[in-house]
């Protein structure tokens, strides 16, 4: 048999990826069978099964290939801050690693929109009834809501945070928001990262009612003097 | 034939949806056959045609409802600020709207868990490729846009936010916040909604990183002095 190079395989795997990955955010992962595949990749069930056992392998390397992405892109972004400082606030942060996550699945698209939302929801669906992959997506929960919590920390150490707020609490609602922001773009449509970006911002941003009234730069926290 | 109190129709239009509502939330709306539903509220098929026509019928029903609870439920959490003051700020606001949700729909599980956000889910999987569920799901994002809008523009008005963010901008990225949250809780279990406020709290206590090294009660808000 012919040798074949290790760049000819990387490249089989990734297009044999790609197919699956549109086929799964067109149809979902229950709706989408092998033949499905073969046939958006156009390779021989041979070709493909010398790669991939079947669905559920395809789909936990397509997961596990998406946390392996956000990883290096949350190192980057929270790397971008000052040396030995906090990392940058958090729209920075979540604004790099979502438009990051956005821009390298921007090869596959749906209609005309990025595919990766779709893909992204169908998987969640999928995970409701499929153990093994809940298994590996409450891996790449856990993998980022331990990154979250050590930004969270930083933030608390250097003042910029109520510190007295549990750190996990906060990371939950960091990932919420760019998981609710995934969703709607896969439901109503894309939408710039900047959205999201302006939003949280608008969020850290607040201060009590009567702030502008005082001298500049005298606002108060929010969390100090109101009573919940 | 007998006359049916209006009583009795109310209790079998609410029997038919709960159980409509629990097959849709364990195995997903396209899984699920009326012939499912029907052996769920035990009821014959004459007398659950009566009453809807069908699956899409059934989703759109819990649909509408859901829209129904979270608008009043918004209405009640935003009118407890001070008379006409700022609404709460997002944690209260968003906390008490999603716990009552959860709070509603707790009559309804699924394996020992709530079926709410189970349900969510498999509505939104199923939004991608039901164009009539889409145009009701559009409904219920655009009334909650309008809404946060209003809530933001107060906060705006009042001097508790960065007045140069699109209202827009926030209200997308609350309402994403919640959906995640709501979308944590179908993937990775129950979690109460007090972690959805810490978080959103911790955010809206942000201030620049030098803030605790000055006096008490001057810290300076982030969106002002940061070069982004």
């Amino acid at each position: 048999m012919a040798r074949v190079s290790q760049e000819h395989l990387d490249a089989r795997r990734r297009q044999i990826l790609d197919g699956a990955a549109l086929c799964f955010a067109r149809n979902g992962f229950h709706a989408t069978s092998m033949q499905d595949v073969l046939k958006e990749v156009d390779l021989s069930a041979g070709a493909v099964y010398r790669y991939f056992s079947g669905k559920d392998e395809l789909i936990t390397a397509i997961v596990r290939e998406v946390l392996e992405e956000v990883r290096n892109a949350f190192e980057d972004a929270t790397r971008q801050g000052a040396p030995s400082g906090p990392p940058p606030p958090p729209d920075v942060v979540a604004g790099k690693v979502l438009g990051r996550m956005l821009r390298i699945w921007s090869r596959l698209t749906v209609d005309g929109e990025p595919a990766f939302p779709r893909l992204i929801l169908q998987i969640w669906s999928e995970t409701l009834r499929n153990a093994q992959l809940a298994a590996v997506l409450t891996d790449v929960f856990v993998a980022l809501r331990e990154r979250w919590v050590w930004a969270v920390e930083a933030y608390q150490e250097a003042g910029m945070m109520p510190p007295d707020i549990p750190a996990e609490h906060v990371a939950r609602t960091m990932i919420a928001t760019v998981q609710g922001f995934v969703a709607q773009q896969a439901l109503f449509g894309p939408a710039p990262v900047e959205v999201l970006q302006d939003g949280l911002r608008a969020l850290t941003g607040m201060r009590e009612p009567d702030a502008t009234r005082s001298a500049d730069h005298s606002s108060v926290n929010l969390n100090e003097t109101r009573s919940n």
